[in-house]
């Protein structure tokens, strides 16, 4: 019986998705990374994705192309400017308008495909229910009701040895339990890339919801910063 | 108050679609039609789908492509030979080879991205767990987890004034009920297109399995089959 347990980790080149990639390896999984072209405005997210998962050494890395855009209704595909310098409580307030309709249900329905042809039981996704409490589908209720989609909609979940897993190791942290953790298993932050609108040379902006997360996480944890921010 | 019911009908140019695209049409709802490019080899099923649209007189019809290939696993997306001249019994058993992984569960997140940017809180799905028997994501199980789904990941399905619902009006249908209520209807089935293997000029092979079940249906309504079948 083989010991190798794949599993489908969901990488978007962000500080949370390294270290679900760490924290699987970590777990003694053999990841299979999935990135998403979406109609971002920037690559630079894509290729971060790449150089993580080719240093993690990943048995196989999809970039998988999707388009949202046609069906409008978020600034991060949208025509709609990101917004910039908000504070905590307004970051904290109501659903962003960065939100991606059903975003993480596409998202986690293409790793279930994936899952199903590599004979993954096992599916990671670095959603959080603290920083980021206005999406919807990152709330442990989402996760849930997925899991079972997953078990009910396939071939595996109805004739495997054992039904999938859908893993949130993120689910509850904060920001700077989530930096400490990551440091602890030997993430190089300085490698990932969480800015939601980064300049053409790919640093971060410095200024948007995620570049502010993401310097009060470090700030938080009472760690350096490796972040090259532009401002 | 808007009289409007904006409603997401997934139409993939076969007859079960087709049928129920006018039955959400005839329970009064506006329909919003969504096809997938997704790698099948022809793109006949495309243009049928556009044309039952345009002739439904639909607000907008929405093609969005989703590339499975990449993953594997499936006769319909990868280069294995789809099986001809099999009889019922070999068609009701296991889970066919065409069967592409996870596929109503990624369509479904696309109509729920679409359902939620048009502001329809009714999808319509043609599934069906009787002929298909084979495929688990055609079942009512996995029908009403998704349905959870969708009210779980959503700005809308959160902050909206009532919840989704998943329609799947064929489920319990025979296929020559559904031909039956389909004619009641007006649906002209010369114009769909159920194929797993067509043409080159887009006609029925006759003999996979789509097109077995396709001409029971109308041998069992006791009607005349008008689709010109090559064999």
């Amino acid at each position: 019986m083989s010991d190798v347990k794949p599993a489908v980790v969901l990488l978007s080149g962000g500080l949370d998705s390294a270290t679900v990639l760490a924290m699987a390896k970590a777990d003694g999984f053999t990841p299979v990374t999935l990135t998403f072209r979406y109609g971002q405005r920037h690559a630079a997210e894509i290729e971060t994705a790449a150089k993580l998962a080719a240093k993690a050494e990943v048995v196989r890395h999809v970039v998988a192309d999707i388009d949202l855009r046609a069906f409008g209704g978020s600034a991060l595909t949208a025509d709609i400017d990101v917004p910039k310098h908000r504070s905590d409580a307004e970051i904290g307030e109501g659903i962003p308008i960065t939100y991606v309709p059903a975003r993480n249900t596409v998202f986690l329905s293409f790793a279930l495909a994936l899952a199903e042809t590599t004979q993954s039981y096992d599916v990671f996704i670095g959603v959080n229910a603290l920083d980021y409490s206005g999406y919807p589908d990152c709330r442990p209720e989402f996760v849930r009701a997925f899991e079972d989609v997953m078990n009910l909609a396939t071939k595996a979940g109805v004739e495997g040895a054992r039904p999938f897993t859908l893993h949130t190791p993120l689910i509850d942290m904060t920001k700077a339990q989530i930096i400490k953790a990551g440091t602890a298993l030997g993430v190089d932050y300085a490698e990932t890339l969480s800015c939601y609108d980064p300049t053409p040379d790919g640093r971060h902006c410095g200024s948007c919801d995620a570049c502010h997360l993401r310097r009060k996480g470090f700030r938080d944890a009472g760690m350096d910063d490796p972040t090259p921010y532009a401002a």
